[in-house]
């Protein structure tokens, strides 16, 4: 709508006259860019209210990311993801109100004016080694506006403990399974319930487990259909893609 | 709520009598585990009306793929995936009103049972030679009871083409992106809309194209945050997350 | 011993003069050797009643099979895996008495010789295409003079099937789990029971199931600890590992 | 059977109106899944006496590790396997009586509570640089209440080495063989021996020793049939399989 | 230009009233992604005049190629690549005038449309075996308008050869090297000469040649700076780079 | 024809009996090897002005590259890629006037000695964490004498970035493109151009980015064709590579 | 020194006026390439009586092998290697004379010309599986004028078959250890022999076989050193390597 | 011949009566084994004067290596390999004597106990990076007995500096070629001598360089046959081949 506001500027200075035509080629030149680029970054740096700014800290020093968040601060959330201890102490030091998650290698910034949706999205580990990529997860669905909850150390080698805790998993809208090694609780999670199941392979193991390529093909190869993968450890993808499931499911509520 | 029916029938009978105690414990030893498995297979065989029974075809003789369906005729919607020629031949001769689709290589049986649900699911392709697995996903997606379209040849070789398109695919509740190559066309899609996408490496090139591997390690790279990835010429697969995703949407809005 | 008895013989043959010393050299120089060489093959030619001479045909020749089978015949029970269909047919038109088993692709010579030990072996298939794998092993078992029975299709995907059986499966000494695509039978079978559990991955599935590896892989790294794995669709070395378990199992019943 | 007494007397409370059917179903539906959970977990936390609970210390922090020992303290036999220095300092602190192996990076609690079983377990090295894994293997079957001895550095690089200990390895119920590099004593003990081997691939070597895979299959296409196979370095998963098989042994002999 | 026309038409709609604000707005919405998509194709299917139109024939049935060839007739030359026979034979009866090339496996129309640009292309083959590789690169620039010659069978196994040729080879403004096994001939050609070198790895060769990645690796590691690569066996590429190297020496050359 | 010219000189020399036969065999007999070496590493280390030395310090210790350095000083530019912060800092204090770029890991001596070609390079990347490389390849290009400019961060995830710079880029005479994950940015920007496309993948991203074998295959089967590929993270060669071009562009302007 | 009397005459030529300086520049600049060229190719194409030429018929098409047999037929011994039955039919019946080993896959012309040199070459085998790979060898080394001889079948499931024919082994000047599946023939010679031991991998086996890596591999980890290795079913390259061990050894010993 | 000895002394004492049978027997069954061991190990650990005890450092502890270089002490030459520097100091301090090559890695003892050999070893690298390999090579030929001399730094990137050499690189009676990245210097020098050649892949290079892989393939898939390689970065393997050869070469002289 933003661009339909320039447009319709853009054309009514055309239309009386403020504007030449051949000057009005050239702005139109670039505008469908600008245009298409917002919608592209839409999920990344959408400039409505209580969507962050995303930064993947991973192979960045830690003063290019003191000055992405010195940068963004005041201009919305921000969550920066992978970020080592280093660059954690930096941002911290630089950029007051930010916050740090250890464990799941996280920084925040702006949480507080995070606007939650409706719906919930469960979190799922096998492990108490998985809780890396969880806590990515779970900081990453809250940041993007989407309540999440975390059940924790359920793999197939305590399958009870799982299945004492169906009442709490059917009731999110999405769920997001974090398992490493042979990665079959993805396979078991997607046979046992009828929700949205994205599984996140991690790389725990060692040997064989081939850094999390063994998850990741056993739960490309699941026997339980419907299970859809993303990149080993990546707890930030899985919750993008429950809270484009949410926001689905949202937005068709508000239709009707 | 059938398994809540059958326990509350057998704790009536235990109740006033018409069960001993032991017979009990018979009967709810088989129960769960029963109770579990229809959990288990409800997305593959579930007993509600409309919904097929799936049968994986590879690797199985003609005669046991004529044994299956001859065995589950008359039971409601029958599909199956990965299906020869000459197995497709056997079937068709030896069940009226089978019907196959030679490029998707499915067979199908009571397609007219099927009572389709809310909402339509898109499927896109890259190029022609994606269309075996993107027929393979629509067929799934109709025989689950889900109406799906086709959006074909729109490759980021001719990107027009996908941007002409876009009000089509905005109208999807979730969309399948069938590319092989680099599958860049599931970050260029993931980047347009705000949809789930669900994204399938198809085994099309050759070389470093490793039989669809840089496809779909390409997709689960994917800087468009969100995607999520089945495996290579999953259509089968992309469909039942697709019909997941629309279950999901559906079964909010009756909640509403 | 046997060694002890033969040195003791020969010195004894050279102390009294029997034996020249240049003689005694010779017959030295090949004992251990040939001891050696008797403890090698003991697994694969025994002489010993009832045990098969084995013929690994892929790679002979029709001609190399029957030569083999003709050579063998008359000397006990005979099994050739891994038989192309030409090579079934040259042998079984060349040797009366051979029987093929074309599921399994064995070749049979002798069966009924083979003389039964106590104790069983549960063979267990995930889907109908692991059928082949389990054929072979099931006629390894038996060849080696094990009695062993198949319980077939229990994958995850129809878990109570799985369950149903249980007691059967507590009957066997040792298990033998076939499965393709991600492999989760075995670790849903290692953590069920207590007996010794032998993996076969086999190479049904696609893509990321990469012919086999998956499974493989899978396997290895299962969270059901005490799983041990054999090569992808190697039926008939789990069979052998099986029948290792039950012959100590046996040996060590007939010391008490 | 302690399902079948949770299951009369619920059912006995029912019959007598002690509990009413709504939260009689209420119960049941969580009952299984807790046995199905006992069975399942049955091979890594027995409550019976002198078995070890487990802990695989690999990406968990020394806090996480420190509060599982603190508390499964007292609560029989603990082993933790892949720990690391910083780890087993911090347990050593906090949990007086746990023991360290540094060279099996092994941490055991209440070692002097296992009661062992009849039967030993044999674990052979190719070298001195495979010691870490047989120790991790040794610690295990110990700790598992098993007896185990070790024949190390008996490489096929000085065969005679391992030849000199065949009478003492045919001593063992289960033969546990760790190699690197090319992994040939697997094939070479499993051609000498008739009890059940279980090959260890360890990560020694360089270059296309390729972290052990090199070894892992060669052992695993091994030409003396019948060796079973563990994850590389998984020292724990072999001890596990020996366990079982010598299990199976005693529990034959229980039965005549 | 063609977008400058379009855009000054709507403009000019716009300003004179025969299009009102919002329809003009709806309009420009379209555009740029028509002109987006034009310079997209470009490469593939541009507009001006001896340009080809490409098509890639694997995974294609023969009746969508001859659809296409059908479609495409009269509009300009039209190359095909990776044409099966079966194919081939299907388009040369529906489409008079079609040439194949059975070695190249290409399929050309409109040959004689084609307009040469200045300046050759040379391409060197290994060997006898990287003939079909060779053709096609040889087909492609012609095509698109380049001459290119061919030197042949010069591998580092008959150096002189090669040595023999380099008065022709430096008579070429870009060089593609062609060579399977380990692809030594690109660091060689590339040490040699000082123009532009692209290498095409090829699928000739077996076991560590990995199906042409040795040669794929090899050139991409090679010593002699400045060799770039494109896919394996992917002819059809390299000479779509070396048609580019020399478009931009022509255009160059144009603007002095 | 610098060669030309020694040889010239030389059998002038021998013409006129300034130089005996044997001399001048002695002489001729290093000639071709010089002259074939000079050609070879006419790229790496020319004698003519301006040119750099190269030196690839990875794997060199400290004070191997301190001797290369001091030895080629007066020598004309000097170049060192791949330089760890322990060499730079042993180099920068044992040769004056060299200079150090940490971002890019380069080490440069003589820079103000280079004498600039007409033309220009682009140097695009995709993101922050990929500006090494690009760094790498611009300080080569301008070493090697050619101008080069760069375009950072416009990775797909913020195309319209991209689109707004395309004037800029359509100014480069080659472009390269940097890129990691799934290395999309090749592919847009080869379809958007019509100039020599070089494109480098980098090792960014993480898990199924395979270290930037996902980048590199994505690129070599990128559908955008003409786009050629150097090895990961390899800015040197792919700076080479666009000198290459550049200087055939050069030369066939000074041609006519 | 064959170039030392070309430059001599070259140059006399020059000095006596014969040749003008233009003339001798072209003629230099070709000298020294052709010199090398007939250094490169010596080992292929020698031109001493009783060499070989060698034709790799693999990708070649029949017709091409018949061209080259029918150019080369007269020359002297021609081998051809990796011949398909319908290539050599072709060949059969263009030149009269030649001889196909179909198990080797050869074809031969002029056997009766060759000459054969001091010394034996000894070819072993596993199994059955790999004679094709030692016929290679044995008709290559033939072919070159080396005696060679065959132990076959001698795999470590029959070690004393092995040891039997140590005595013969050891008549060997080197030898040429041909295996499949793990390999581990190759160090158990390595071990036994003192003599330079050439390892073949070959691709028999299935599975964790890897197409022959894991043998390839194996030989290449081997704990029994100085084991070289060659390409998986490289037979023609063991002999040749053989062959130059063997023509070392007489030209040392004609030195003397 | 040593054995034939041992043996008639043994049989000798049984019959003159100075040794019993049953002490016979005990030195009988150990002298096969024994024999075979030292036939086994007679390449690593020979007992006759000059020859190395070889110790493995790698996945030793400083500890161990240092216990079994005291225990060797005085037993003739030792040489260990893979030394990291830690335990070179604990061996220098332990061992006075003991020499420290910290370019190569190795440690020594005993050097001038060594006796030559007829013949020479050259030892040739493609680049400085190479050297640790080269060097490891250098002193493994000398520890052996062999002499050996060093061509540094002459890769395709400089081939005049290798073509030079050849006069001194055709002394040799085998040739070392050491070369990481493409590894195309073993193709050239094998192609430029007739002597035996080892080729030795360095883990030289990044990216498609694959840790020395792409350097191991292309060695053995060179066009210049003949060519046999060792592991990655494996100099003491490429020497103790080279060994076997020149001791293969003096073992024919001295029977002549």
């Amino acid at each position: 709508m933003d661009m339909h506001a320039s447009l319709r500027e853009l054309l009514g200075a055309v239309q009386n006259g403020e504007l030449d035509i051949e000057a009005g080629i050239a702005r139109l030149r670039d505008l469908p860019y600008l245009e298409m680029g917002h919608t592209k970054i839409d999920l990344h740096r959408p400039l409505r209210n209580g969507f962050p700014e995303v930064v993947y800290a991973a192979g960045k020093t830690p003063g290019q990311v003191v000055d992405i968040f010195s940068h963004l601060r005041g201009r919305g959330p921000v969550l920066a993801t992978r970020v080592a201890e280093e660059t954690a102490a930096a941002v911290l030091a630089a950029c007051p109100g930010a916050r740090h998650n250890p464990l799941g290698r996280t920084l925040t910034l702006g949480e507080d004016d995070v606007v939650y949706a409706e719906g919930e999205i469960g979190v799922i580990t096998a492990g108490t080694s998985d809780l890396p990529v969880a806590e990515e997860a779970l900081t990453t669905c809250r940041m993007f506006g989407h309540r999440a909850f975390l059940v924790a150390d359920v793999g197939v080698a305590g399958l009870h403990r799982l299945l004492d805790r169906m009442a709490v998993l059917r009731r999110a809208r999405a769920l997001i399974v974090v398992a490493g090694m042979e990665g079959a609780l993805a396979s078991v999670v997607g046979g046992l319930v009828s929700q949205p199941v994205v599984a996140v392979p991690t790389s725990v193991g060692y040997g064989a487990a081939l850094a999390g390529f063994t998850a990741l093909c056993g739960m490309l190869t699941s026997c339980a259909s419907g299970v859809t993968v993303v990149n080993i450890d990546n707890g930030f993808g899985a919750a993008c893609a429950a809270c484009r499931i949410n926001n689905q499911v949202n937005a068709a509520a508000a239709k009707e």
